[in-house]
Protein backbone atom coordinates (compact mmCIF):
# COMPACT_ATOMS: atom_id res chain seq x y z
CA UNK A 1 0.00 0.00 0.00
CA UNK A 2 2.11 2.98 -1.36
CA UNK A 3 -1.28 5.14 -0.94
CA UNK A 4 -4.28 4.73 1.45
CA UNK A 5 -7.31 4.99 -1.08
CA UNK A 6 -10.50 6.56 1.02
CA UNK A 7 -13.96 6.24 -0.28
CA UNK A 8 -16.71 8.26 0.34
CA UNK A 9 -17.70 6.36 3.65
CA UNK A 10 -13.90 6.68 4.83
CA UNK A 11 -14.73 10.73 5.02
CA UNK A 12 -15.81 12.66 8.46
CA UNK A 13 -16.35 15.19 6.74
CA UNK A 14 -14.26 17.67 3.89
CA UNK A 15 -10.71 17.27 5.87
CA UNK A 16 -11.23 14.51 7.40
CA UNK A 17 -11.37 10.78 7.52
CA UNK A 18 -11.28 7.60 9.38
CA UNK A 19 -9.26 4.17 8.07
CA UNK A 20 -10.62 0.85 9.52
CA UNK A 21 -9.65 -2.67 8.62
CA UNK A 22 -6.82 -3.30 6.74
CA UNK A 23 -5.76 -0.08 5.97
CA UNK A 24 -5.62 0.59 9.50
CA UNK A 25 -3.82 -2.09 10.68
CA UNK A 26 -1.33 -1.51 7.73
CA UNK A 27 -0.51 1.97 8.87
CA UNK A 28 0.22 0.78 12.20
CA UNK A 29 2.14 -2.83 11.39
CA UNK A 30 3.87 -2.06 8.44
CA UNK A 31 4.20 1.34 8.52
CA UNK A 32 4.49 2.00 12.22
CA UNK A 33 2.73 5.50 11.55
CA UNK A 34 1.87 7.25 15.02
CA UNK A 35 0.05 10.18 15.49
CA UNK A 36 1.45 13.26 13.80
CA UNK A 37 2.52 10.96 11.07
CA UNK A 38 1.71 11.75 7.57
CA UNK A 39 1.29 9.06 4.66
CA UNK A 40 -0.01 9.32 0.95
CA UNK A 41 -3.34 8.90 0.74
CA UNK A 42 -6.14 9.82 -2.31
CA UNK A 43 -10.01 9.84 -2.38
CA UNK A 44 -11.28 6.99 -4.92
CA UNK A 45 -12.06 8.92 -8.17
CA UNK A 46 -10.69 12.23 -6.45
CA UNK A 47 -7.80 13.80 -6.06
CA UNK A 48 -4.66 12.37 -4.23
CA UNK A 49 -2.21 13.94 -1.38
CA UNK A 50 -1.09 13.45 2.43
CA UNK A 51 -2.86 12.49 5.52
CA UNK A 52 -2.23 13.38 9.07
CA UNK A 53 -2.37 10.86 11.60
CA UNK A 54 -4.73 13.22 14.16
CA UNK A 55 -5.65 9.91 15.95
CA UNK A 56 -5.05 6.20 16.61
CA UNK A 57 -7.22 3.48 18.45
CA UNK A 58 -7.39 -0.32 18.41
CA UNK A 59 -9.40 -0.17 15.75
CA UNK A 60 -9.54 2.99 13.65
CA UNK A 61 -6.90 5.73 12.57
CA UNK A 62 -8.04 9.49 12.38
CA UNK A 63 -6.76 11.28 9.49
CA UNK A 64 -6.54 15.02 8.45
CA UNK A 65 -6.47 15.53 4.72
CA UNK A 66 -4.62 17.53 2.63
CA UNK A 67 -5.54 16.43 -0.98
CA UNK A 68 -4.51 18.57 -3.97
CA UNK A 69 -2.53 16.37 -6.75
CA UNK A 70 -4.50 14.81 -9.81
CA UNK A 71 -4.09 10.94 -10.11
CA UNK A 72 -1.80 9.67 -13.15
CA UNK A 73 -3.08 10.09 -16.33
CA UNK A 74 -5.48 6.86 -17.05
CA UNK A 75 -4.34 4.55 -19.94
CA UNK A 76 -7.20 5.20 -23.18
CA UNK A 77 -7.31 1.18 -23.69
CA UNK A 78 -10.12 -0.34 -22.97
CA UNK A 79 -9.23 -4.55 -22.05
CA UNK A 80 -11.31 -7.61 -23.19
CA UNK A 81 -9.72 -10.49 -21.67
CA UNK A 82 -11.26 -14.17 -21.51
CA UNK A 83 -11.88 -14.85 -18.32
CA UNK A 84 -8.39 -16.26 -16.64
CA UNK A 85 -7.88 -19.24 -14.17
CA UNK A 86 -8.86 -18.08 -10.34
CA UNK A 87 -5.65 -18.50 -8.73
CA UNK A 88 -4.35 -16.00 -11.67
CA UNK A 89 -7.41 -13.81 -11.43
CA UNK A 90 -6.64 -11.64 -8.67
CA UNK A 91 -2.98 -10.88 -9.62
CA UNK A 92 -3.94 -10.12 -13.12
CA UNK A 93 -6.96 -7.48 -11.71
CA UNK A 94 -4.83 -6.00 -9.12
CA UNK A 95 -1.51 -5.87 -12.17
CA UNK A 96 -4.45 -4.25 -15.07
CA UNK A 97 -5.28 -2.06 -12.35
CA UNK A 98 -1.89 -0.67 -11.24
CA UNK A 99 -1.26 -0.21 -14.68
CA UNK A 100 -3.84 2.30 -14.79
CA UNK A 101 -6.64 0.32 -17.42
CA UNK A 102 -9.95 1.43 -16.13
CA UNK A 103 -12.15 -0.52 -18.97
CA UNK A 104 -12.28 -4.41 -18.53
CA UNK A 105 -14.53 -6.35 -20.08
CA UNK A 106 -14.17 -10.73 -18.80
CA UNK A 107 -15.83 -12.53 -21.62
CA UNK A 108 -16.07 -16.04 -22.33
CA UNK A 109 -14.09 -18.44 -24.82
CA UNK A 110 -14.08 -22.09 -25.34
CA UNK A 111 -10.96 -22.81 -23.11
CA UNK A 112 -12.37 -20.82 -20.66
CA UNK A 113 -13.49 -23.70 -17.48
CA UNK A 114 -17.32 -23.47 -16.70
CA UNK A 115 -15.84 -23.24 -13.46
CA UNK A 116 -13.66 -20.35 -13.43
CA UNK A 117 -17.05 -18.52 -13.43
CA UNK A 118 -18.06 -19.95 -10.45
CA UNK A 119 -15.65 -18.06 -8.22
CA UNK A 120 -15.79 -15.78 -5.45
CA UNK A 121 -13.41 -13.42 -6.51
CA UNK A 122 -16.36 -12.33 -9.72
CA UNK A 123 -18.20 -11.27 -6.34
CA UNK A 124 -18.43 -6.92 -6.78
CA UNK A 125 -17.07 -6.33 -3.06
CA UNK A 126 -13.53 -9.05 -3.76
CA UNK A 127 -13.48 -7.07 -7.28
CA UNK A 128 -13.56 -3.83 -5.47
CA UNK A 129 -11.33 -5.21 -3.19
CA UNK A 130 -8.87 -6.49 -5.53
CA UNK A 131 -8.64 -3.30 -7.52
CA UNK A 132 -8.12 -1.20 -5.27
CA UNK A 133 -4.84 -3.13 -4.07
CA UNK A 134 -3.93 -2.44 -7.55
CA UNK A 135 -4.78 1.61 -7.30
CA UNK A 136 -2.88 1.80 -4.05
CA UNK A 137 -0.12 -0.20 -5.02
CA UNK A 138 0.34 2.28 -7.90
CA UNK A 139 -0.74 5.45 -6.47
CA UNK A 140 -3.64 6.19 -7.99
CA UNK A 141 -7.84 6.80 -7.45
CA UNK A 142 -9.91 6.50 -10.62
CA UNK A 143 -11.22 2.75 -9.72
CA UNK A 144 -12.01 0.61 -12.91
CA UNK A 145 -14.95 -0.36 -14.30
CA UNK A 146 -15.14 -4.46 -14.90
CA UNK A 147 -17.88 -5.73 -17.25
CA UNK A 148 -18.85 -9.55 -17.54
CA UNK A 149 -20.00 -11.49 -20.89
CA UNK A 150 -20.26 -15.11 -20.11
CA UNK A 151 -21.45 -15.33 -23.68
CA UNK A 152 -18.85 -15.07 -26.29
CA UNK A 153 -20.89 -14.60 -29.59
CA UNK A 154 -23.69 -11.90 -28.47
CA UNK A 155 -20.71 -9.97 -26.96
CA UNK A 156 -19.13 -9.83 -30.14
CA UNK A 157 -21.36 -9.95 -32.16
CA UNK A 158 -23.54 -7.33 -30.79
CA UNK A 159 -21.47 -5.03 -28.76
CA UNK A 160 -17.71 -5.52 -29.58
CA UNK A 161 -18.62 -3.29 -33.02
CA UNK A 162 -19.80 -0.84 -30.65
CA UNK A 163 -16.67 -0.25 -28.54
CA UNK A 164 -14.48 -0.73 -31.87
CA UNK A 165 -16.03 2.39 -32.89
CA UNK A 166 -13.91 4.97 -30.97
CA UNK A 167 -11.14 3.10 -30.50
CA UNK A 168 -9.51 0.23 -32.66
CA UNK A 169 -8.90 -2.91 -31.74
CA UNK A 170 -6.61 -5.87 -31.45
CA UNK A 171 -6.45 -9.29 -30.79
CA UNK A 172 -3.51 -10.76 -29.57
CA UNK A 173 -3.19 -14.16 -31.10
CA UNK A 174 0.46 -15.95 -31.25
CA UNK A 175 1.74 -16.93 -34.89
CA UNK A 176 -0.27 -14.66 -36.70
CA UNK A 177 2.23 -12.68 -38.86
CA UNK A 178 1.86 -8.99 -37.85
CA UNK A 179 3.76 -7.73 -34.67
CA UNK A 180 2.02 -5.64 -32.54
CA UNK A 181 2.52 -2.10 -32.58
CA UNK A 182 4.51 -0.24 -30.29
CA UNK A 183 3.85 3.13 -28.18
CA UNK A 184 0.48 4.03 -30.22
CA UNK A 185 -0.56 6.39 -27.24
CA UNK A 186 -4.00 6.72 -28.57
CA UNK A 187 -7.47 4.63 -27.52
CA UNK A 188 -7.53 0.88 -28.51
CA UNK A 189 -8.61 -2.07 -27.36
CA UNK A 190 -6.62 -5.00 -26.42
CA UNK A 191 -8.26 -8.44 -26.51
CA UNK A 192 -6.35 -11.50 -24.60
CA UNK A 193 -7.35 -14.98 -24.61
CA UNK A 194 -7.15 -18.00 -22.52
CA UNK A 195 -4.22 -20.14 -21.56
CA UNK A 196 -3.97 -22.03 -25.10
CA UNK A 197 -5.30 -19.42 -26.83
CA UNK A 198 -8.60 -18.16 -28.38
CA UNK A 199 -9.54 -21.10 -30.92
CA UNK A 200 -9.25 -20.08 -34.47
CA UNK A 201 -13.53 -19.63 -34.34
CA UNK A 202 -13.35 -16.97 -31.82
CA UNK A 203 -10.06 -15.25 -33.39
CA UNK A 204 -12.32 -15.30 -36.41
CA UNK A 205 -15.54 -13.94 -35.50
CA UNK A 206 -13.41 -11.06 -33.46
CA UNK A 207 -11.33 -9.92 -36.43
CA UNK A 208 -15.17 -9.92 -38.11
CA UNK A 209 -15.90 -7.47 -35.78
CA UNK A 210 -13.27 -5.07 -36.61
CA UNK A 211 -10.04 -6.67 -34.21
CA UNK A 212 -6.61 -7.41 -36.49
CA UNK A 213 -4.61 -9.72 -35.12
CA UNK A 214 -0.87 -9.16 -33.67
CA UNK A 215 1.75 -11.46 -32.23
CA UNK A 216 4.29 -11.34 -29.89
CA UNK A 217 7.49 -12.98 -30.84
CA UNK A 218 8.02 -16.43 -30.65
CA UNK A 219 7.67 -17.10 -27.12
CA UNK A 220 4.30 -18.32 -25.60
CA UNK A 221 3.64 -15.87 -22.24
CA UNK A 222 1.32 -16.74 -19.64
CA UNK A 223 -1.56 -14.37 -19.45
CA UNK A 224 -0.67 -12.28 -16.24
CA UNK A 225 3.20 -12.70 -18.22
CA UNK A 226 1.48 -11.03 -21.71
CA UNK A 227 -0.57 -8.59 -20.11
CA UNK A 228 1.68 -5.92 -19.03
CA UNK A 229 4.56 -6.69 -21.81
CA UNK A 230 1.22 -5.83 -24.05
CA UNK A 231 0.53 -2.84 -22.28
CA UNK A 232 4.02 -1.25 -21.73
CA UNK A 233 4.45 -2.12 -25.70
CA UNK A 234 0.95 -0.34 -26.75
CA UNK A 235 1.47 2.38 -23.90
CA UNK A 236 4.60 4.16 -23.07
CA UNK A 237 4.08 4.09 -19.28
CA UNK A 238 6.64 6.77 -18.91
CA UNK A 239 5.45 9.37 -21.37
CA UNK B 1 3.73 -27.12 -20.89
CA UNK B 2 3.53 -26.18 -24.48
CA UNK B 3 7.20 -28.19 -25.45
CA UNK B 4 8.09 -30.96 -23.20
CA UNK B 5 12.08 -30.36 -22.16
CA UNK B 6 14.06 -33.45 -22.19
CA UNK B 7 17.74 -33.45 -20.65
CA UNK B 8 20.93 -35.66 -21.36
CA UNK B 9 19.31 -38.45 -18.88
CA UNK B 10 15.61 -38.54 -20.61
CA UNK B 11 17.82 -40.06 -23.97
CA UNK B 12 17.61 -43.61 -24.42
CA UNK B 13 19.90 -42.87 -27.53
CA UNK B 14 19.94 -40.48 -30.08
CA UNK B 15 16.46 -40.67 -31.48
CA UNK B 16 14.21 -41.87 -28.57
CA UNK B 17 13.64 -40.57 -24.73
CA UNK B 18 11.41 -41.44 -21.96
CA UNK B 19 9.38 -38.97 -20.62
CA UNK B 20 7.99 -40.00 -16.14
CA UNK B 21 7.08 -38.17 -13.64
CA UNK B 22 5.13 -34.68 -14.36
CA UNK B 23 5.76 -34.39 -17.91
CA UNK B 24 4.67 -38.17 -18.40
CA UNK B 25 1.76 -36.86 -16.38
CA UNK B 26 0.95 -33.91 -18.20
CA UNK B 27 0.97 -35.85 -21.57
CA UNK B 28 -1.35 -38.41 -21.10
CA UNK B 29 -4.05 -36.33 -18.20
CA UNK B 30 -3.50 -32.86 -20.14
CA UNK B 31 -2.46 -33.29 -23.32
CA UNK B 32 -4.57 -36.67 -24.06
CA UNK B 33 -1.86 -38.09 -26.20
CA UNK B 34 -1.73 -41.37 -26.93
CA UNK B 35 1.28 -44.13 -28.38
CA UNK B 36 1.36 -42.11 -32.35
CA UNK B 37 0.60 -39.01 -31.45
CA UNK B 38 3.25 -36.12 -31.85
CA UNK B 39 4.10 -33.14 -29.51
CA UNK B 40 6.84 -30.38 -29.37
CA UNK B 41 9.64 -31.20 -27.29
CA UNK B 42 13.30 -29.48 -27.08
CA UNK B 43 16.63 -30.99 -25.77
CA UNK B 44 17.88 -28.70 -23.08
CA UNK B 45 20.66 -25.93 -24.48
CA UNK B 46 19.81 -27.72 -27.90
CA UNK B 47 17.70 -28.09 -30.67
CA UNK B 48 13.52 -28.44 -30.62
CA UNK B 49 11.29 -30.22 -32.76
CA UNK B 50 8.42 -33.24 -31.90
CA UNK B 51 8.45 -36.18 -30.35
CA UNK B 52 6.13 -39.32 -31.55
CA UNK B 53 5.17 -40.92 -28.69
CA UNK B 54 6.22 -44.72 -29.11
CA UNK B 55 5.28 -46.57 -26.03
CA UNK B 56 3.16 -45.65 -22.93
CA UNK B 57 3.27 -47.61 -19.57
CA UNK B 58 1.73 -46.13 -16.09
CA UNK B 59 4.68 -44.75 -14.88
CA UNK B 60 6.40 -43.44 -18.51
CA UNK B 61 6.48 -42.32 -21.61
CA UNK B 62 8.56 -42.54 -24.42
CA UNK B 63 9.21 -40.99 -27.63
CA UNK B 64 11.13 -41.16 -31.25
CA UNK B 65 12.36 -37.21 -31.60
CA UNK B 66 13.33 -35.30 -34.36
CA UNK B 67 14.93 -32.43 -33.70
CA UNK B 68 15.63 -29.63 -36.27
CA UNK B 69 14.82 -26.07 -35.07
CA UNK B 70 16.72 -23.51 -33.05
CA UNK B 71 15.40 -22.35 -29.95
CA UNK B 72 14.18 -18.43 -29.70
CA UNK B 73 17.18 -15.99 -29.73
CA UNK B 74 17.97 -15.33 -26.16
CA UNK B 75 17.71 -11.71 -24.34
CA UNK B 76 21.23 -10.44 -24.05
CA UNK B 77 20.71 -9.05 -20.65
CA UNK B 78 21.93 -9.74 -16.90
CA UNK B 79 19.15 -9.43 -14.90
CA UNK B 80 20.32 -8.27 -11.26
CA UNK B 81 17.11 -9.07 -9.26
CA UNK B 82 17.27 -8.14 -5.05
CA UNK B 83 15.71 -11.80 -3.92
CA UNK B 84 12.14 -11.46 -3.81
CA UNK B 85 9.73 -12.36 -1.26
CA UNK B 86 9.62 -16.51 -1.37
CA UNK B 87 5.90 -16.61 -2.73
CA UNK B 88 6.30 -14.40 -5.68
CA UNK B 89 10.06 -15.72 -6.11
CA UNK B 90 8.62 -19.13 -8.08
CA UNK B 91 6.39 -16.86 -10.51
CA UNK B 92 9.34 -14.23 -11.37
CA UNK B 93 11.65 -17.03 -11.95
CA UNK B 94 9.18 -18.54 -14.39
CA UNK B 95 8.47 -15.01 -15.67
CA UNK B 96 11.57 -14.29 -16.92
CA UNK B 97 12.79 -17.84 -18.19
CA UNK B 98 9.72 -17.94 -20.22
CA UNK B 99 10.60 -14.27 -21.52
CA UNK B 100 14.32 -14.97 -22.42
CA UNK B 101 16.53 -13.97 -19.53
CA UNK B 102 19.55 -16.36 -19.35
CA UNK B 103 21.84 -14.47 -16.99
CA UNK B 104 20.43 -13.90 -13.36
CA UNK B 105 21.68 -13.02 -10.15
CA UNK B 106 19.93 -12.53 -7.21
CA UNK B 107 21.17 -10.05 -4.49
CA UNK B 108 20.86 -9.09 -1.13
CA UNK B 109 19.35 -5.05 -0.16
CA UNK B 110 18.51 -3.81 2.72
CA UNK B 111 14.54 -4.37 2.48
CA UNK B 112 14.73 -8.05 1.40
CA UNK B 113 14.11 -9.99 4.86
CA UNK B 114 16.57 -12.63 5.88
CA UNK B 115 13.97 -15.09 5.74
CA UNK B 116 13.55 -14.68 2.18
CA UNK B 117 17.12 -16.69 1.30
CA UNK B 118 15.97 -19.80 3.42
CA UNK B 119 13.17 -20.39 1.18
CA UNK B 120 13.38 -24.31 -0.64
CA UNK B 121 12.76 -22.67 -3.66
CA UNK B 122 16.48 -21.54 -3.44
CA UNK B 123 17.81 -24.97 -3.58
CA UNK B 124 19.34 -26.31 -7.01
CA UNK B 125 16.47 -28.98 -8.10
CA UNK B 126 13.92 -25.84 -7.55
CA UNK B 127 15.37 -23.45 -9.35
CA UNK B 128 15.83 -25.37 -12.19
CA UNK B 129 12.45 -26.70 -11.56
CA UNK B 130 10.50 -23.46 -12.29
CA UNK B 131 12.85 -22.46 -14.54
CA UNK B 132 11.70 -25.55 -17.10
CA UNK B 133 8.59 -24.67 -16.57
CA UNK B 134 9.07 -21.08 -17.64
CA UNK B 135 10.81 -22.72 -20.73
CA UNK B 136 8.12 -25.47 -21.82
CA UNK B 137 5.64 -22.03 -21.45
CA UNK B 138 7.71 -20.21 -23.74
CA UNK B 139 9.32 -22.85 -26.31
CA UNK B 140 12.89 -22.33 -25.25
CA UNK B 141 15.60 -24.70 -24.68
CA UNK B 142 18.54 -22.46 -23.16
CA UNK B 143 18.27 -23.21 -19.36
CA UNK B 144 19.06 -19.76 -17.45
CA UNK B 145 22.01 -19.42 -14.99
CA UNK B 146 21.36 -18.46 -11.63
CA UNK B 147 24.01 -16.66 -8.81
CA UNK B 148 23.45 -16.27 -5.77
CA UNK B 149 24.67 -12.89 -4.17
CA UNK B 150 23.96 -12.28 -0.41
CA UNK B 151 26.30 -9.53 0.24
CA UNK B 152 25.11 -6.64 -0.89
CA UNK B 153 28.56 -4.78 -0.69
CA UNK B 154 31.12 -7.27 -1.76
CA UNK B 155 28.90 -7.92 -4.85
CA UNK B 156 28.61 -4.38 -6.26
CA UNK B 157 32.50 -3.34 -5.25
CA UNK B 158 34.01 -6.51 -6.77
CA UNK B 159 31.81 -7.61 -9.56
CA UNK B 160 29.11 -5.51 -10.95
CA UNK B 161 32.56 -3.73 -12.68
CA UNK B 162 32.93 -6.40 -14.48
CA UNK B 163 30.00 -7.22 -15.36
CA UNK B 164 29.35 -3.72 -16.70
CA UNK B 165 32.30 -3.70 -18.33
CA UNK B 166 30.41 -5.21 -21.78
CA UNK B 167 26.88 -4.57 -20.98
CA UNK B 168 26.12 -1.06 -19.57
CA UNK B 169 23.91 -0.98 -16.67
CA UNK B 170 20.74 0.65 -15.49
CA UNK B 171 18.91 0.60 -12.05
CA UNK B 172 15.05 0.79 -12.23
CA UNK B 173 14.38 3.38 -9.60
CA UNK B 174 11.09 5.35 -9.21
CA UNK B 175 11.07 9.33 -9.42
CA UNK B 176 14.56 9.41 -11.13
CA UNK B 177 14.54 11.84 -14.01
CA UNK B 178 15.71 9.38 -16.90
CA UNK B 179 12.96 7.75 -18.29
CA UNK B 180 13.76 3.79 -19.04
CA UNK B 181 15.32 3.80 -22.92
CA UNK B 182 13.08 1.63 -25.62
CA UNK B 183 14.41 -1.07 -27.67
CA UNK B 184 17.76 -1.14 -27.20
CA UNK B 185 18.24 -4.26 -28.77
CA UNK B 186 22.06 -4.53 -27.58
CA UNK B 187 23.48 -6.28 -24.42
CA UNK B 188 22.59 -4.71 -20.98
CA UNK B 189 22.44 -4.90 -17.57
CA UNK B 190 19.25 -4.36 -15.53
CA UNK B 191 19.23 -3.97 -11.61
CA UNK B 192 15.57 -3.87 -9.84
CA UNK B 193 15.37 -3.87 -6.09
CA UNK B 194 13.39 -5.00 -3.80
CA UNK B 195 9.46 -4.34 -2.94
CA UNK B 196 10.04 -0.44 -1.23
CA UNK B 197 12.74 -0.32 -3.42
CA UNK B 198 16.82 0.36 -3.13
CA UNK B 199 17.44 2.72 -0.47
CA UNK B 200 19.73 5.45 -1.28
CA UNK B 201 22.86 4.25 0.04
CA UNK B 202 22.31 1.25 -2.69
CA UNK B 203 21.61 3.28 -5.20
CA UNK B 204 24.67 5.37 -4.74
CA UNK B 205 27.00 2.15 -4.69
CA UNK B 206 25.44 0.82 -7.74
CA UNK B 207 25.76 4.35 -9.56
CA UNK B 208 29.49 4.44 -8.57
CA UNK B 209 29.39 0.95 -10.07
CA UNK B 210 28.33 2.21 -13.51
CA UNK B 211 24.38 1.82 -13.27
CA UNK B 212 22.14 4.82 -14.73
CA UNK B 213 18.98 5.20 -13.05
CA UNK B 214 15.77 4.87 -14.87
CA UNK B 215 12.24 5.70 -14.72
CA UNK B 216 9.10 3.49 -15.92
CA UNK B 217 6.79 6.25 -14.91
CA UNK B 218 4.59 7.72 -12.32
CA UNK B 219 3.19 4.23 -11.01
CA UNK B 220 4.75 2.23 -8.46
CA UNK B 221 4.44 -1.55 -9.67
CA UNK B 222 5.14 -4.84 -8.22
CA UNK B 223 8.16 -6.67 -8.73
CA UNK B 224 6.66 -8.95 -10.84
CA UNK B 225 4.73 -6.36 -13.34
CA UNK B 226 7.71 -4.44 -13.36
CA UNK B 227 10.28 -6.75 -14.80
CA UNK B 228 7.80 -7.97 -17.72
CA UNK B 229 7.09 -4.27 -18.55
CA UNK B 230 10.60 -3.61 -18.31
CA UNK B 231 12.22 -6.06 -20.29
CA UNK B 232 9.43 -5.53 -23.03
CA UNK B 233 10.73 -1.85 -23.14
CA UNK B 234 14.50 -2.64 -23.27
CA UNK B 235 13.99 -5.27 -25.81
CA UNK B 236 11.59 -5.76 -29.13
CA UNK B 237 9.93 -9.27 -28.06
CA UNK B 238 9.13 -9.48 -31.19
CA UNK B 239 11.55 -8.71 -33.25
Amino acid sequence: MNLALLSEEDLLDDHNARLTGRRRDHLVDVLRAGEGDTLPVGLEDGLMGTGTVTRLTDTAAELRLELNQSPPAPLPLTLILAMPRPKMFRRVLQTVAALGVKDIWLINSYKVEKSFWQTPWLQPEHLRENLTLGLEQAMDTRMPQVQLRQRFKPFVEDELPTILRDRPGLVAHPGTPTPCPTHIQRPATLCIGPEGGFIPYEVEKLQEAGCQSVHLGPRILRVETAVPVLIGRLYDLCG
